[in-house]
Parts: C-alpha cells; sequence; structure tokens
C-alpha cells in the first residue's frame, strides 16, 4: 500500500479525533449539565448530542473509510458490505434514538419542534441516510441488481455518503452554537465561560475529525484493491508490509473499477472500460 | 463533453441557487431587519451575512468550478489560472470586508469578539483560505515552482480548497443559527415567524448550491482536457457540441494529469505514469 505510515498516522489520528469527541461530549452533558437520564426534562435532551456524536459523527466516519483499511483487504468483499452496512445502520438507529430524545424532551416542555435551521437540515439528514441504506441494501448487497446498475449508482452512492456526512458535522456545529446560546445565561456564552470554551473544543474536533476521513476516504491509491489481487495476497500469508508498498494497487489492473463482483471473468474483461471510469468517479 | 446537457443543468441550477441565496440576503437585511450602512450599529453588521454569502459563498463556489466550463478550453491555462485567482481573491476581499463589519459592530456595541464556535471556525477558514491563495499564487501562477512539486502540491490544493468551502457553508449555517436566535424575540425564533421560515430556506438554499458545486467540482469526466487537445479544439472552430460527447477526454492520454504544462514534450511523455496518477488525486 502506497503511503502506508501516513495511512496509519491518519487512520490514528481519526480513531483518537471521533473517541476525544465522544468523551468530550459525555463530559459536557455529565459534569457541565443535568447529566443523562430518560425522564422528560433537560437530561433526557442530553442523550441527543452525545449519540448524534458517537453514531452519526464517529460510527459513520468508521464507516465510510472501513473498505480502506488495508488488513480487511483479504476479507471477502461481501463481509466488508456487511460490516459497512452494520456500521451504518447502527448509526442510523442511535441517529433515531436522539431524534426521539429530544422530541420528547421538547413535548414535556412543549417547546416547538421542527423551527429551527438546525432541525430542517438535521431530519432532512437522518431521511437522506437512511434511503441511501435501503439503496446501498438494494442496489450493493442483495444480489438481484445487474452489474451496469451497480456501475451507475457507485459514483451517486459514494458522493451522496460524502456529502451527507459534510452535512452531519455542519448540523452539529449549528446544534452546539444552539445549545450554547440556550444553556449559558449566567454566565453567558459570549463572556466565554469555561464551557464555552470546552464545547467549542468539541465543534472543531469534530470537524477536525470530518476532515481527516474526507481525506482518507477520497485518495484513489488507497482503495480497496480488485478481488483477485487480494485473493493472490491471501494466498501468499496475507500480511501487508511496508516493503510491498505500492504493490496491491500496480499488480491489479482493475483497481478503479467500482465495488462489484464480476460472475464471469470474461464479461468482465469486456466491460472493463466502461467500469475503470465509473470507478474512477466513485472516488468522488 | 459526456454529459454536457447534465453539466448545463446542474450550472444553471448552481447560478440560479448562488443568485437565490444572494437575493435571499439582502432581502433578510433590508426587509426583515436593519438595512445596510456602516454606522457602528445593526445595519453595519447586516454586510456580514451579505458580504459572506455573496463573496464567500457564491463567488467562491463559482472560482471552484470555472475550469470545468467547456467553453474555456480554448481559453490558455494561464488565463484561466487568472481568472480563478482574481475569483478567489475577489471572495476573501469581501470576507474580510465582512469580518471587519462585524468586528466594528462588536466593538461600539461592547460584545465581545471571537467567542463562538462559529467566530472560531469562521476567522480559521479565512486564514487557511488566504494560505491556500498564497501557496497557489506562488505554486501553480509564478514559473518558478519545478515540475515535480506542482504535481505533488496539486491534490493538497484541490483537497484544501473543496474542504474550506465545505467550512464555509457549515459556518454560514452556524451563523445564520446564531442571529436568528439573537434577533427574533417577539416572535421568538421557536414560534416560526415569517423571517425565521425566509432564512432557514436561505439556509437550505446555500448548502444546496454547496451540494451542487462539490458533484460538478469532483466528476472527472468533466475535467478541463489537457492544453494539446484543446489547442486541437481551437484550431477546429472552438466550439463543444454535443455530438462530439467524450471526444474531448477520450482523445487526451494525460486527461487525468495535475494543472501543468509542459515545455518540453519528451520530458512529459517520460513522466506520464506519475502524472497520471498525481492527476487523479486531484479529482478530489
Amino acid at each position: 500500500m502506497e503511503g502506508y505510515r501516513l495511512f496509519l498516522a491518519l487512520l490514528g489520528s481519526a480513531l483518537l479525533l471521533g473517541f476525544l469527541s465522544v468523551i468530550f461530549a459525555l463530559v459536557w452533558v455529565l459534569h457541565y449539565r443535568e447529566g443523562l437520564a430518560w425522564d422528560g426534562d433537560a437530561a433526557e435532551f442530553n442523550w441527543h448530542p452525545v449519540l448524534i456524536i458517537t453514531g452519526f459523527v464517529f460510527v459513520q466516519g468508521i464507516a465510510i473509510i472501513v473498505y480502506r483499511l488495508p488488513w480487511t483487504w483479504k476479507c471477502s468483499k461481501l463481509l466488508m458490505k456487511l460490516i459497512h452496512a452494520g456500521l451504518n445502520t447502527i448509526a442510523l438507529m442511535l441517529a433515531i434514538i436522539s431524534l426521539v430524545a429530544v422530541f420528547d424532551f421538547h413535548n414535556a416542555k412543549k417547546i416547538p419542534n421542527m423551527y429551527s435551521l438546525h432541525s430542517w437540515i438535521g431530519l432532512t439528514a437522518v431521511i437522506f441516510y437512511a434511503l441511501q441504506l435501503v439503496l446501498g441494501f438494494v442496489v450493493f448487497l442483495l444480489p438481484f441488481a445487474p452489474v451496469s446498475l451497480r456501475a451507475m449508482v457507485m459514483p451517486i452512492h459514494v458522493y451522496s455518503g460524502l456529502l451527507i456526512f459534510g452535512t452531519v458535522i455542519a448540523t452539529a456545529l449549528m446544534g452546539i452554537t444552539e445549545k450554547l446560546i440556550f444553556a449559558l445565561k449566567l454566565p453567558a456564552y459570549s463572556s466565554s465561560p469555561e464551557e464555552a470554551i470546552f464545547v467549542n473544543t468539541l465543534g472543531v474536533l469534530i470537524l477536525v475529525f470530518g476532515g481527516v476521513i474526507l481525506w482518507m476516504a477520497t485518495r484513489p491509491h488507497w482503495k480497496r484493491p480488485c478481488e483477485q489481487n487480494s485473493k493472490t495476497q491471501q494466498r501468499n500469508g496475507g500480511t501487508l508490509d511496508e516493503n510491498k508498498e505500492g504493490s496491491t494497487m500496480a499488480d491489479c489492473s482493475n483497481a478503479n473499477k467500482p465495488d462489484v463482483e464480476f460472475a464471469n471473468e470474461a464479461a468482465a474483461r469486456k466491460r472493463n472500460a466502461k467500469f475503470d471510469e465509473a470507478g474512477q468517479r466513485s472516488t468522488m
């Protein structure tokens, strides 16, 4: 793998930033705010930032780059698709529970729902995320979709995934802004109390996490190599060390083709020209 | 050009969304708020959203896709670089004026500066944007940088540009959230007065504008073809019609190489393998 050390450094940074974001969210609600409960009060609302940051930011981010981890290249494509879909399903479930918490809190406190730009864009992101998951399941996991459809949908799937991820981060930053203005009164947000500095830092962590994930997800030389090549590696021991840098891609003429498994190698060869191009698009 | 009609439709949508965003920002401050002035009062603050949306969102978005307009492919690369840099310089100047307006307003009203997440991320985005402009000028416009350096910097330049653009949009959405909470008191933001619906819609327009620009900027088949090919086109009349769909890329073996002009064709051929790969990265 080309630039293996850089990849590892970025993966380590992403994991650290993601973990730190979750820890910061927990410290925010447990130390600075009313803790966590399911009682229709502020402690129920607090599940909203914790679950969104854990599921919709951190888990979604990891789901995006899971194909790029070189030690998974010896695993079957089907297993990796299941892990990708599974992580995204967990993220969606956590996001939905976090929405229930906030609607429940609003209803108990007689606060209107869905008035803010944060709520408009956030709910739209959850709906599109669910659609993306269903579409991805039908087209890429179930065995019925023709190869040409998969090739056509792949660049849209990749682009939508990254756009939704970016939108979720923007929505989280709006949510932090809203909550700090509403919650900090004496002292106010504008007087920069300790909580304001702490939660602003959480916002910066989330943004940098997003930036690292987007860089890793859009480097074409860090794409999972074609199925045939990863099987050869598996037979040869399956380890990926830095001395073999680049070889996993260089040996594979279809490295850029989309996430499609061919039942028939002869048919595959015919289609290569088209898929190479479609695969390039899927880099984003 | 492959998918010319779709490209035109998306360009039209981007222009419409961008213009609408600027009009919405103007209607917001002129109809719903205190208008525009330079008096240390709210009307001075109002320059902030108007100039950010005009310059830092709309002009920056157009600067990003300016190389992709097929009717500019007959223009020299140098001219296009000057237009790209010029539009980005205009965007930066408008962003800086908009920052002066908000600092001036805060100081006159004794409101602290730089306490909010919006201000932290927004100022960071302006600083990185300025650095990106200076770096781009030194590496890609001045004739001193070696070809290898240009090839190395290009994918970082493209990624940083798109990340800063996305961050600017996220920051604009945070700013809208802040302003609506602070400005709407009787009736409050939570009671969804007309202004709240109108400005939430502005936020959605900005986000969709960003989504369209990012799609256009990351399709590899809409990249400007290599210099040699566009010169051939120029000699043949320079028009690009749909019947020639795809030919501008298909004829050009270096279509994916980065924005580098080679003085020596023989040297260029030697370097092709490396640049083809670097060029792929530059798709984002």
